[in-house]
């Protein structure tokens, strides 16, 4: 079998970025496909298109040192990412409709109407290409748009790193758990949150934690979208909309963050055997989905209860399977670009399949 | 796309094949394929084959009643479990040939050999028939042999329920962690066991919380099986063939089992917030494989500690996602006849992608 050749289209090169292409460059021999990066995108160092193949490390230090990527281009330019995304598009028309063109999406998500990443999905479907991400956006506000849109083009949309990073929750529900049905789950699912807690339940102040979160690259910013339980939410309706057939937004979650949990109360709560967490739910009941983020007092056996610092579980609820976990014990930046490798290798395991017909 | 129509030998029909059977035609409109057993081998209550399709229902009911299967069958005959196998070979030659004959084995362990199922499974990739069993020693004792077999035939041999019943291990990490190396695990993932020490800390007697997994189809007959740790050696054995590329037996995986832990010990080890519990671990040192199945004082921090009851957990460690978890909160027959179903989805998938070229 001749590995599939990608043209990678960049749009959002931060930490995640950057790391996914070192991470390709790592484990180069076990990847059953050949790839090059075509176009990179950014919101504050410009971009480079290069049919031909940008030199990656390059456009790393440049970025690294400020610097911005119209240097590496020919004819440089100001773009946006959605120009950068049908300008690639018309550059490599056959490659577009072999379907090799991928956009490996990771732009910085605002809460309120999921973008710029919807966009950017939606205009990279439209121009032939397959999608991976590791935004929360798309799949959390435009699923069913998006999903309907990816099979009436023939290619796929995939997001495994919305959620847990690069650890399986939608692939191992969509490829390991066929004829199973999902009627509920219970997860923790924001790490900053978690990390907070963890670090009030040993006395450190709040701030304290929210800093040393930011410093690993972990929490935004601006921590509000963690501490306000919005991260959870988008999470949780991705979770919804995909593994239960929903169709909400965020603000149709249920939504409490741990900005009103005290010291005290988390110190009351451990010195009783108890732990308080920010726990994403969702539930069926008669056909209709309810959802919710809010923190909870848990007793000492709940499997939730015993999740410190960065960890991460999500436990499904199912017909045929009973109650099923899978759980993070640790999260870096590594995993997170996984998720977009994991995706691309699922893309190329069917070009594979194609060729061979 | 056309539904598969599959031709199913179940060797084995004890309470996994009945119950599988059931679950059948429970989920009959999720299915992706069609399906007829045209086959049933029995070790007390003989056999029947039949091209046309066996009465399922009435061979349930005979088998529960304690009647021969035989009067099914138009030609009744003692055979053994490899005779039907390549009986249905020779009167279903087109089936064979276009892969739509699958062996569904779910014969009882004999974990010197991993016989009959070992045979078994061989004489059916022999028989170009696919291969989906709950039997952990196929691929415990030959799984090198086995899966060359597979490729060489070009036909699948799947074991989903080899360990933690229908919950993806052996899925998760072929089908949703691809380019990842798994170094090594830890987990519980015998519930006999597992009960047993949960019984203890509660004060009931060994033998009292063995019957009553019994009772419940959970133990075998022979619960040595259990409790001097075979099972979880032979499971542990499968997992470092598979997910660890070892060649290992169940013999060569260091055991110690819990039938030398004392009712005294689980209780201290309570007493001082800890854990009692039988864990299987692997690990890669220098290019070489280890494993060993031993009861283990845990501390309340550690994950492993904190299954009770019929919970199965099992940790592994990777390189490219750090330790990441797959739970099981509790087990029964369900799952483990959901194990050969989501195998033979798989099958079914596969197929058809075969009609669509």
């Amino acid at each position: 079998m001749t590995a599939p050749e990608l043209a990678l289209v960049l749009v959002g090169f931060g930490h995640v970025g950057r790391r996914f292409v070192r991470l390709l460059d790592e484990v180069a021999e076990r990847l059953d496909f050949e790839w090059r990066v075509v176009a990179i995108s950014t919101r504050r160092h410009g971009s480079v298109v290069d049919a031909d193949g940008v030199d990656v490390d390059r456009a790393r230090s440049l970025v690294e040192s400020g610097q911005p990527l119209g240097r590496l281009d020919s004819e440089p330019r100001e773009r946006s990412g959605l120009d950068v995304i049908r300008q690639v598009a018309r550059l490599l028309p056959d490659e577009a409709a072999e379907g090799r063109l991928v956009l490996v999406e990771s732009t910085i998500l605002d809460i309120d109407r999921g973008e710029p990443a919807l966009s950017h999905v939606r205009a990279a479907l439209e121009a032939q290409m397959h999608v991976v991400t590791v935004n929360k956006g798309p799949a959390a506000f435009a699923y069913d748009e998006l999903e309907s849109l990816a099979e009436a083009v023939d290619r796929e949309f995939y997001f495994e790193g919305a959620v847990m990073d690069g650890v399986p929750v939608f692939n191992l529900v969509r490829e390991a758990m066929p004829v199973v049905r999902v009627d509920g789950f219970r997860g923790v699912i924001n790490t900053t949150s978690n990390f907070v807690l963890s670090a009030l339940e040993q006395g450190q102040p709040l701030d304290q934690a929210v800093r040393e979160m930011q410093a690993r690259g972990i929490a935004e910013a601006d921590p509000s979208l963690d501490i306000d339980g919005w991260d959870a939410a988008a999470k949780t309706a991705a979770l919804v909309n995909v593994l239960m057939g929903g169709s909400m937004t965020p603000h149709q979650v249920q939504r409490t963050g741990i900005s009103e949990v005290r010291a005290g109360d988390v110190k009351a709560a451990l010195a009783s055997g108890r732990r308080i967490r920010l726990v994403a739910r969702a539930s069926r009941h008669d056909g209709s989905l309810t959802a919710s983020v809010e923190p909870e007092l848990l007793t000492a056996d709940d499997p939730l209860a015993g999740l410190a610092d960065t960890e991460n579980a999500l436990y499904l609820t199912t017909d045929l399977l009973g109650e099923i976990g899978i759980v993070q014990r640790s999260g870096d930046l590594t995993q997170t670009a996984y998720a977009l490798l994991s995706d691309i290798s699922r893309i190329s395991l069917r070009l594979r399949d194609w060729t061979e017909r």
